[in-house]
C-alpha cells in the first residue's frame, strides 16, 4: 500500500525533513533500496553509509546529521518505526474472499463473511473460522475447531479437533495444532497411552513458525498466551502454559507441563524438563537446558543445566582455563617436594 | 463410551468401595472432574485434595484413607489403572469406513473393508490398506506401501513408496515415513549421493509423532521395533534399527545405521552419532550426545559427550566449584611461597 | 537401468576382472546382494567378506587380493564409484508427464513439458515451472515462483510466493521454502513484526530435507549455494547465506543473516547465532554451537561454544580428570600444612 512520506512520519510520530509528499511505495533494506523505497539507520555510528543509499526516505535516529539528500523521518527508535511503517506499506497479503470449489467444508461447518478457504482446504463438523480468516492451500481444520477473526492459515497446516484459534494468529506453513500428546504409563513390559484428551487454546496475535507442533493437553489445556511468537521447527508438548509476548526461537523444546511466564525470551535449540517454571521476563540463552526440578527466576540464563550468565561467563572462562590451573598444581607440587627435601635435608 | 464403575473396577483389577453401579463417561484430571468422570489421585500425599473433586469415581493407591466420599478404586499403580481406563472410556475417534469421493486411490491399491480415507488422501499403485485403518484428510501413500490393520494416519503423513506399516500404527500429522536419506561421498569438490534405494519397516503398534521423519535404508532397511513410542520433530535416518518398545523424546536425532536396543528411554534433543550402538535398557537424559565410536552399555547416562549419570552429576559439581578450587590453589601458593621464604631466611 | 558389468567399469574408470558381459540390475549391500547385482568393498581390511556375497559384480580397492570368484572391478574409491554405479542403475522414479486432473494451476502459471503434476497438487498466479520437474501429490507451490529444470518436489512441499529453485533441486516430503522469517522489535510491551518481505533463492543441485524450512530474507534474500545439501529438520531462518557443496546435518538451526562459507560440514544438532560468520571449508562437529559475534576460520571446530577440536578435546579430558585435580590439590595442602608445622615446631 503506497503512502506519501508525510503519512509514513504521521504514522512512526516522527519529525520530518524534506519533501513530504513523495509516494513510498515499499520497504528496503539500506543497500538495496531505491527510489520510492522506505529504508532505515538503525544506529548513529552507521549514519555515513546513508550518502550512498537510493532510498526515497530515511528513517533516522533523532540527532543523526545524515549525508542522505532526501526526505527524512527522526525518531526514537529507528528499527521499531521502520517494521511498523513497514507494515502499513506491506499488509497481509490481500486474498478474495470465497470458497475454493476444491475445498471440503462440513455441512455444519460456520464460515463467517470474508473468510479466503484455498484450494484443497478441509473443515470437519461444526468447526467456525472467523472473518476475515484465511484458510491457505491445503490446510486441515478438524471438527469442533474453532478460529478468531482475521488469522492466517498457511499451505499444509493442520489443526486437530476441538482446538481453539484466537484471532490474527498466524500459523505457518506446516505446522501442527493439538496432536496428542506423549505421554506413557509402564507396568513392567507394558506401555500404555496416557490419556491426551485435552484441548489446546491458541490465544489472540499468537505466531507460530513452520513445521512447529503444539500438543493438546492431556488432561487439562495446553494454552499459548496472547503476542507470543513461536519459531519454525518448535516442540511444545502437552499442557504446557505459556504466558503472553512470549519469544521462543526455533527447534526448542518445551516438555509437558511446563510453565513459561509473561515477556519470556527463549533461544534456539533450548530444552525445557517437564514440570519446570520460567519466571516471566526470564531470558534463556539459545542451547540451554533447564532440568527437571528447576524454578528459573527472572533475569538472563544460560548452560545445561542453566546458571544465572555472569556465572555462566565466569565457569566458562574457569574451564578454558583448566591447562593453567593443571599446570600451576603440578609447578607447586614440585616446589612443595622441593622443600620438604630441603627441610628433611636440615633434619 | 461410557462404563459402571464396577466395570471400571473389573477393568484395572481394583478394589471397589462405594456404588458401582453409577455411569461413567469420560476421564479428566482430578481439578476439573466432575459427575459421570473418572480421576485419580497418583501418589498416597495428594489423598487430601480429593476431598475437592467433584469427580463421580476415584482410583487411588492402595491403603489410601481419602476423604473422599464417592467411589474409589484402590489399586497398586493408580497411573497406569487410570490410563487403562481411559483408554476404554476414550477409544479411538470413530470415523465411518468409506473412502472420500475426493481421495484419489490408485486402480492397483487394495483397501480392505472398515478402512476410512478421508479427503484428498492419495494412495499410490500396488499399495494394500488393512481392515479398520483410518487415513485422514490429505494423507499421502506411495507406491508399494504395506499398511496393517486398525492403524491411525493422521492428517498430512507422508509415507514413500515401499514403506511396510504394522498395524495399530500411529502416525500423527506431518510424519514423513521411508524419505530417502542424507548420504554423499566426496570425491574431491565433487559430492555425489549414495543410493538410498533400501526400505523402512514399522513394526506394531508402534507411535510417531507430528512432523518425525524416518528415512529409509540406503542399501537394506531401517526398522522401528514394535510397541516404540517416537514423539514430534525426531529425525531417524537410514538403516537405523530400533529395538522394541523403546521411548524417543521431541527434537532427538539418530544418525546413519545407530542401533537402538530394546526398552531403552531417550530423552529429548539428544543426539547420536552415526554407527552407535545402544544396548538394551539404557536411559540417555535429555539434551546428550552418544560420540562416535561410542557402545553405551544397560544403565542411565547424560552428558555431551554421555558418561553415566553418578559420573556426570559428580563431574557438574566439580565443575560448578571450579571457583573454589581455583582460589584454594591460590591460597596453597601463596602459603607455600611464604613458607619458602621463611626456610630460606633461616638458612 | 540394467547395465552390463563392462559398462560399469567404463562409467567408473575402473579396472575389469571376469566376465563383463553379465547384466546388473540393481545395487545392493555386500551381505545381500543376490546374482545380478552390484556390491562394493570399501576397504582392504574387508576383502575377506567378499568370499561370501552371491553379488554378481563388486566394486573393489585396487590392489585387493579378493576371494570373491565373480567379476570385480578395481577403483581408487570403491565407495564413490559404487555410489556413481548405483546412480545409473536407479535413475530416478519415472513419472509420466502430464497434470493429474486433480490438481489446480493458475491460468497464469507456465508448466513446461515433460513436468509431471501430482494429485492436489497446486501453482498459484505466475509461477513457472521446468521442464522434467516432479511435483509429487499434495506440493504447494504459490504465486510468482520460479522452478527450474528436472526438479523433484517431494509430496507436501511447501513453496511460498517469489521463492526461486534451480534445476535439479531436491525438496524432500514437507519442506517448506520461503516462509516469512521470524524477526520481531520490541518497543516497551509491544512486539512489532518486522518486515519479512525478501526472497528466497535456491541454487542448482541442492537438497533439502524432509520438514526442513528456509526462511525468506527480511529485506533482501536467503540463499542457499548450488550442489549444498540439508538434512531433515533443519531450521534455515531470513537472509542467511549459504554457501556451495556445503553439507548440514539433521536438526541444526541457522540464525539470521549467518553466512557460511563454500564446502563447509555441519554435523547434526548445530546452532549458529545470528551474524555469524563460518569461513569456506571449516567442520563444525555436532552438537555445538557457534556463540555471537564468532568468526569461525577454516578447521575443524566443536563444541559449546565452538573451540578447535584438539583444544576441545585436551580440555574435555581437564574436565573428566578434575576429580583428580581436586585429590592432588587435597593432598599438596596436606603436605603443606604438615610441613608448616614441622617447621613452626622446628622454631
Amino acid at each position: 500500500m503506497a503512502l506519501l512520506i508525510r503519512e509514513i512520519a504521521q504514522l512512526v510520530d516522527g519529525e520530518l525533513s524534506g519533501d513530504g509528499e513523495q509516494l513510498i511505495t515499499s520497504a528496503a533494506a539500506l543497500s538495496e533500496a531505491g527510489p520510492g523505497q522506505l529504508a532505515f539507520i538503525g544506529e548513529l555510528r552507521n549514519a555515513d553509509s546513508s550518502a550512498y543509499t537510493s532510498a526515497g526516505c530515511l528513517i533516522v535516529p533523532k540527532s543523526t546529521r545524515s549525508k542522505f539528500e532526501g526526505a527524512t523521518i527522526a525518531v526514537d527508535n529507528p528499527k521499531f518505526a521502520f517494521a511498523k511503517a513497514a507494515s502499513a506499506l506491506h499488509p497481509r497479503k490481500d486474498l478474495p474472499a470465497g470458497i475454493h470449489p476444491t475445498a471440503e467444508i462440513a455441512d455444519s461447518a460456520e464460515i463467517s463473511e470474508g473468510v479466503f478457504v484455498g484450494a484443497f482446504c478441509f473443515v470437519g463438523e461444526n468447526s467456525v473460522v472467523g472473518s476475515g480468516t484465511h484458510l491457505q492451500a491445503g490446510a486441515r481444520v478438524g471438527s469442533g475447531v474453532r478460529i478468531g477473526k482475521d488469522c492466517t492459515i498457511h499451505p499444509g497446516v493442520t489443526i486437530e479437533d476441538g482446538a481453539v484459534i484466537g484471532s490474527r494468529v498466524v500459523l505457518k506453513a506446516g505446522a501442527v495444532i493439538g496432536s496428542k500428546g506423549f505421554g506413557f504409563v509402564r507396568d513392567g513390559e507394558l506401555l500404555i497411552k496416557f490419556p491426551q484428551i485435552g484441548t489446546v487454546v491458541i490465544e489472540d496475535d499468537v505466531e507460530i513458525g513452520a513445521n512447529s507442533c503444539v500438543d493438546r493437553g492431556a488432561l487439562g489445556e495446553t494454552r499459548i498466551g496472547a503476542g507470543t511468537k513461536i519459531d519454525n521447527l518448535v516442540q511444545i508438548a502437552h499442557n504446557v502454559q505459556i504466558g503472553k509476548r512470549v519469544v521462543i526461537a526455533a527447534l526448542s523444546g518445551v516438555s509437558g507441563s511446563v510453565v513459561i511466564g509473561d515477556d519470556c525470551v527463549v533461544g534456539g535449540q533450548v530444552g525445557f524438563a517437564d514440570h519446570t517454571t520460567i519466571e516471566s521476563g526470564a531470558v534463556i540463552g539459545a542451547k540451554s537446558a533447564v532440568f527437571p526440578g528447576k524454578q528459573v527466576r527472572k533475569g538472563v540464563w544460560a548452560g545445561i543445566p542453566v546458571i544465572p550468565l555472569p556465572e555462566y561467563k565466569r565457569l566458562n572462562a574457569h574451564i578454558r582455563s583448566l591447562p593453567k590451573l593443571r599446570k600451576e598444581v603440578q609447578n607447586l607440587g614440585e616446589l612443595v617436594n622441593r622443600l620438604e627435601s630441603l627441610f628433611r635435608g636440615r633434619k
